[in-house]
């Protein structure tokens, strides 16, 4: 999906959320456990209930991976299912030496047809470069994480006075342009997003940490939000884990409503 | 595999040869392709022809996620192929937010018996301490690697004087022991190794981009061995890809058998 779609879709929902896919056997509601595929059964019943709320899913890979082949095979039945007007995000963080890389973005841009990928920045151009290669994917790179580890590189300072993120930020900005490149940036800086913005005025961001591990909406939206919105905000438990129950769906639904609510007053 | 036991074998065999499996249906003997898993045939015979010669082996993920339920399918069987002394390194460059790097964790740990991964360092403590948690295995942190793309972060000097891949090093050898971390130093940066092992003397470091991307064993050799031996070399494609006939097996053996007679007169 190129930036244009994108915009659109962002506009004509009033939203610009995106909901996790972390799903957990552990979580999911015990129903559904006596079923072939339960982890695409749940995802398939999130994805009917709330896509007209949201305008991006974000699979997290980890908790397919976890379950092997069959996991895999659901994460396939999963990106298939979400609709062809919704932004999709394999959660991957993934990033390798050139030949590497490719092979990564073969996986998730060919044989799954995800729109983008999230990727660790540590191994510089020739380990992101080949996931600008694929027309009309995004490659969305880590810059400053939401969690605690994000003190222990990401905010020291190098030599020539910046923070490790932004100097991670202008760097990645050379490689692709905001058609191709977006930026992660946690919800728990929320007093950095002005900062951010100087850098990088027109990037899109992806911002996870809204809800379960404390990040403010609010505040990520009035330092964050850009001319075309250029935020996507993700939330996971809060929504897919809203109810245990039969009417597990529904509780989503409910919840992903009152986050877009609150995101429809941006436009 | 603790390190006791690796030691044992690397002494055992006169070998700290590791064989890369990046296995490419585009690069192996095509009278493979006939077969119902084509990838696991070609590893189970490179493993059957060079076990006795090295001491681990490293399947790289991206090229078995790349053929989706399929290949991950190939990468279990492999998995479970490789003799219980060998030391195996699932060369899947993750982390991510601590819950996420559990399930990762379990993906490579329990799900398959994997005793080691790579990590990529970006995220910090939260992300990389969970692999740490599962007794008898290790995490492999990437310090400096052996691409261009090494320059772009990697060897950026930090305001306190210290490259950041020094202060990886540093930072990472308070999160756990030289029992259950190792680092991953390039080959191609050999100048690096005397100074890399005044900072971490016992580590094992895992090193790749001998043979086809430049980096010279016995230079790494020179600066980087330890009493215990300390180094896990690579090598991929110099091996593996060393016929695309009928012979394969008996071809890469023969690649093989030329390193170990490298490494022998370092015992």
């Amino acid at each position: 999906m190129n930036r244009t779609s994108l915009i659109e879709q962002i506009r004509l929902k009033k939203s610009f959320l995106c909901i996790g896919l972390d799903t957990d056997l552990d979580k999911i509601p015990p129903h559904l456990l006596d079923l072939e595929d339960p982890i695409f059964e749940f995802n398939k019943q999130i994805i009917d209930a709330t896509h007209d709320l949201c305008i991006a899913y974000k699979p997290n890979i980890a908790f397919y991976e976890r379950y092997g082949a069959r996991g895999w095979t659901a994460l396939e039945k999963t990106c298939k299912h979400i609709p062809k007007n919704i932004f999709t995000i394999a959660d991957a963080k993934r990033a390798d030496i050139g030949n590497t890389s490719t092979e990564y973005a073969k996986a998730f841009f060919e044989q799954m047809d995800f729109d983008s990928i999230t990727l660790h920045p540590y191994m510089g151009e020739d380990s992101v470069g080949p996931f600008l290669q694929f027309k009309g994917k995004w490659a969305i790179v880590l810059a400053l994480t939401s969690n605690k580890g994000s003190y222990d590189f990401q905010m020291h300072r190098l030599e020539n006075g910046m923070p490790l993120y932004e100097q991670v930020l202008r760097t990645c900005m050379t490689w692709g342009t905001h058609e191709n490149t977006m930026f992660v940036i946690g919800a728990t800086h929320e007093e950095m997003f002005t900062e951010i913005r100087r850098i990088c005025p027109d990037h899109f961001l992806l911002v996870p940490g809204v809800g379960a591990q404390g990040g403010d909406l609010e505040k990520v939206c009035k330092f964050g939000l850009n001319k075309d919105i250029g935020l996507i905000i993700n939330s996971t438990r809060q929504i897919i884990y809203a109810s245990k129950g039969v009417d597990f769906a529904e509780k989503a639904r409910e919840e992903a409503l009152k986050v877009q609510k609150q995101m429809e007053q941006y436009f």
